[in-house]
């Protein structure tokens, strides 16, 4: 395999052989490592010295089940930390089938420059974007789709990454040429947006698998862990990630409203049961893979009362940061909301905290869908409300004069009450990436301590951050359960794999060692330790309907990385 | 003397004695060891957690020459820091001569509540602000005077601060009654604003001055210290702090065009010499003294070509970032827009500083007057882009999309370019104030060393920031002269004030105890000593004039204050 080095400046593309260091890192480890080692930690995010790395995980392009994630890794403009977001669809894998370990994106291009980044048996060549530039990822793919053929995986700048907005994600492609997955967090699209890069095509790659070092075993481990994945993985099959709904609901860890709720009655217009029934009846789909290798398949197809396809990938996190935490409460309405917001390339929970915050300033009210698409659009159109938007939460909180602002090192939280969720709320105070549910979800069950417990949810949360960092640098989905008892399976997938014999335990280290390095580069941007916190106000204002604060001592948080 | 609790949630005002250890305590250490002591550092500045802390320094309300300032203390909505921004005008003689030691302004008030803080022979009262509430400073200055007398000594918060915009100010009248001086940085105006206080009126005290323990001695050395200011004075006295356009001009470290150049020719328009010039031929005036104590008498009166006035003080700081800064050389321009800010009360350099970063970003041209008007327009009718510039420089860049911003810690930096005043460049970054000429500023002849070259500006850098610490205490204005030859006097005045024999390094180790202090805040509000640096732009682009960059080491910089 190789790294190729885009330099935007020269428009020149470098191959690299990979280091011997570099055998054995992908995914979130490989692209810490090279930011770490070749951005200045206190450069700016959209300047010339920040770099973007495109890595797919470690087993990414193998047969090992849910093993399709790209990591997409940079500093970023939304939190100034060191930011890894991860993108299942189908371009993982077609990189790593053409023997791409990486893609480090540098320098800033000449005024007016836009690229496309082209990669296939001809290797990785540079081009003009041409007529892409500027469109939305939609078109953008199916223009592209029409020039390579419907078999070719495609990385997306949308238009608001284009106009360099710390909101914008990096779309990827599903198995349909949908735009509909997304490294959604932290602003990675708008630094691939300064570099100019509009579009990453990928061809279609004549290898079907990555072979391992031990096919036999690796074969039979992948066979064995897919199997439990598809018997255990059966409400997430049928009713997608939406499952959380009433799950979440339930325990009032629900954010309704600005984070001024925790549960809403309304919350069963937008549950797993309706939307899996919305999408059925209406010739759409639930249990669809993203990515070939997918066993779970959570994702899903929305369409309108027509028929026509509306979004797909409609997330949990999307029903509520752009739904009940917004006051909307309509499968329809949320949904289309997903297209925009996919279309443009926006993180739906960054954009959907930030209209939040701009409905808490009573600049439109709770539950008007309406306006909240027309300031998804004002993003868009790059008009001066949108630029403030396309900051995200905290910008346009400051910007409003809204006080409960719900961020962690200048990320929104995702979709659950770090008041009654406290191990995830360590987990978004704590984590290198700021708020950050799939750096260490503890949902009930994990860890053994009650959920709303102070005590305990250190230890919850760290063990779960490593874990997850160990999916993050496999390149498996999280979905398939960032938990102790997979361990041994992750071992036997990577030794197999490898030819290298790793413990449980030495993957735990490399993904601790992987995290120090995070909060190094953060510790050296000058992000300081006193910033792991959840936000002030759920330290006081208990969440209305749960009745609990925050309440692990901060202390505990500022030395978590200790 | 007395320290006045004001609790704006409860409406009520407590008087304490001064704790035995406040007894030698005044102006920014007061202002630092309570907002130290009371104010959590991570907390929300516009929230009810932070206060305002309103202190005359130690020598305020004496006879000692230029002793009228007053501190302004609080958690900075600008910069997260700590902060204090003194103020001349004759408020701080008048509150001390009154007995009052500091005013603490703490709690929110009930929404809608705006109150009028009345002190006088009745002692210290809350009242209603009644219909002085949402007026221009210069308004409610005259309404108010109208009610108590010409004689009347007011601190104001303007429109802006009612708006709770992180570039407000608090505006103190002067010896004519305009509310033309202006505890101008760090937003302190948005906190008092937030606590809902719209004025504060002091009646005229009957007593002249404060006696000193050793009343001879005092007059003695106040005596000959204010001889020797009015001989050295004598250029601040006829061409006011314009008289610096020219000096650094010269040198090539004039911002021109959002520090995009170093000097202009066109700064002969705006000097020292035009401006007293114009301010004498239109009935204006120069050589006037902010307060009752000032012997430097650096003020001016600017009116317009019929006659009519149009602002008092306008300042070196005010020329350049609202002026060369912006591209405008026009002093009827540049007193125009100096009285928009006034009358607002937001703070010339930040708001300048921020408007010549639109300017950048192609909002309109540099050099368009007519448009920076209407900017600050915008700021005073609270429209979205007005509310964007009414967070700052920093703000602005970020929803513009300008990478050129001149700040540290979110403070824009003032009126010299420290890639060629790298002394005051070590003062900005390391200040624990962020950018801040008044903290230490590094002139040509100041510590021995070249201005422009790296080595030795540590060391000069961090004597002045001491010896401008103990002015910021002592409630002297900082033209009285910064430098070590001058510690003998400081000594003198407060020991023979005070009783307290106190020698030149007792006053240094005061001093860098309250610096040390602040720091120590700043630590516990997650403001990283990495944070210790000039904007990144000015260590890579030369000064294009001067052709310099920033080059002191960035370590040291870190490394200033362990």
């Amino acid at each position: 395999m190789n790294i190729f080095r885009v330099d935007v400046n020269a428009s020149i593309v470098h191959r690299e052989e990979v280091p011997q260091d570099f055998l054995y890192l992908g995914g979130r480890r490989l692209t810490a490592e090279i930011i770490s080692r070749e951005v200045p930690p206190r450069c700016h995010p959209l300047g010339e010295k920040n770099k973007v790395v495109i890595a797919p995980g470690l087993l990414t392009g193998s047969i090992a089940p849910s093993s399709g994630r790209l990591s997409v890794g940079t500093k970023s403009p939304l939190t100034g930390t060191i930011k890894e977001s991860n993108v299942g669809g189908t371009a993982g894998q077609a990189l790593a089938l053409w023997g791409v370990k990486a893609i480090v994106i540098e320098g800033v291009p000449s005024p007016g420059k836009s690229y496309l980044l082209e990669i296939g048996p001809g290797g990785v060549e540079l081009k003009d974007a041409g007529n892409i530039r500027g469109m939305g990822n939609y078109v953008a793919a199916g223009k592209l789709r029409d020039i390579y053929g419907p078999d070719v995986s495609l990385i997306l700048t949308g238009p608001a990454g284009e106009r360099k907005f710390p909101v914008s994600t990096v779309a990827v492609t599903d198995l349909s040429g949908n735009p509909s997955r997304h490294a959604g967090r932290g602003g990675v699209g708008a630094v691939l947006g300064a570099k100019g890069i509009k579009a990453i095509v990928i061809k279609q790659p004549a290898k079907k698998a990555l072979e391992a070092k031990d096919k036999k075993g690796f074969s039979e481990t992948c066979k064995v862990f897919a199997e439990s994945l598809y018997k255990s993985k059966k409400t997430l099959r049928e009713y997608g990630t939406a499952s959380l709904v009433d799950v979440v609901n339930a325990v009032k860890g629900l954010p309704v409203n600005n984070f001024s709720r925790g549960c809403a009655v309304q919350a069963a217009s937008i549950n797993g049961e309706k939307l899996a029934s919305r999408c059925k009846e209406r010739g759409g789909a639930t249990g669809k893979p993203c990515s070939r290798s997918c066993v779970i398949q959570c994702s899903n197809v929305y369409r309108d009362p027509g028929g026509k396809y509306v979004t797909s990938g409609l997330e949990y996190e999307t029903l509520v940061l752009m739904g009940s935490n917004c006051g909307i409460f309509d499968l329809d309405e949320i949904a289309e909301l997903d297209f925009l917001c996919d279309d443009l390339g926006i993180d739906t929970m960054e954009t959907g905290a930030a209209i939040a915050v701009a409905m808490d300033a009573g600049l439109l009210p709770f539950g008007d869908a309406g306006g909240a698409k027309r300031l998804v659009e004002e993003i868009g159109k790059g008009t001066l409300l949108g630029k403030v938007l396309g900051q995200g939460a905290l910008v346009t909180g400051k910007v409003l004069g809204v006080a409960r602002v719900p961020v962690v090192k200048g990320q929104a939280l995702s979709a659950y009450d770090p008041r009654v969720f406290k191990g995830t709320g360590v987990t978004y105070a704590t984590s290198p990436m700021g708020a950050d549910h799939t750096a260490g979800n503890c949902l009930p069950g994990r860890g053994g301590v009650n959920i709303s417990q102070a005590e305990g949810q250190i230890k919850v949360s760290k063990d779960l951050q490593v874990i997850s960092g160990i999916c993050d640098m496999l390149g498996l989905c999280i979905f398939v359960g960032p938990l102790p008892e997979n361990l041994d399976t992750f071992a036997s997938l990577v030794s197999r794999y490898t030819g290298e014999s790793l413990s449980g335990e030495d993957l735990c280290a490399m993904s601790l060692q992987m995290l120090k390095k995070e909060t190094s580069f953060n510790f050296s941007a000058g992000i300081s330790p006193v910033e792991n916190d959840v936000p002030e106000f759920m330290r006081e204002e208990p969440n209305q309907d749960a009745g609990f604060v925050f309440d692990v001592p901060k202390e505990e948080l500022h030395a978590f990385w200790d």
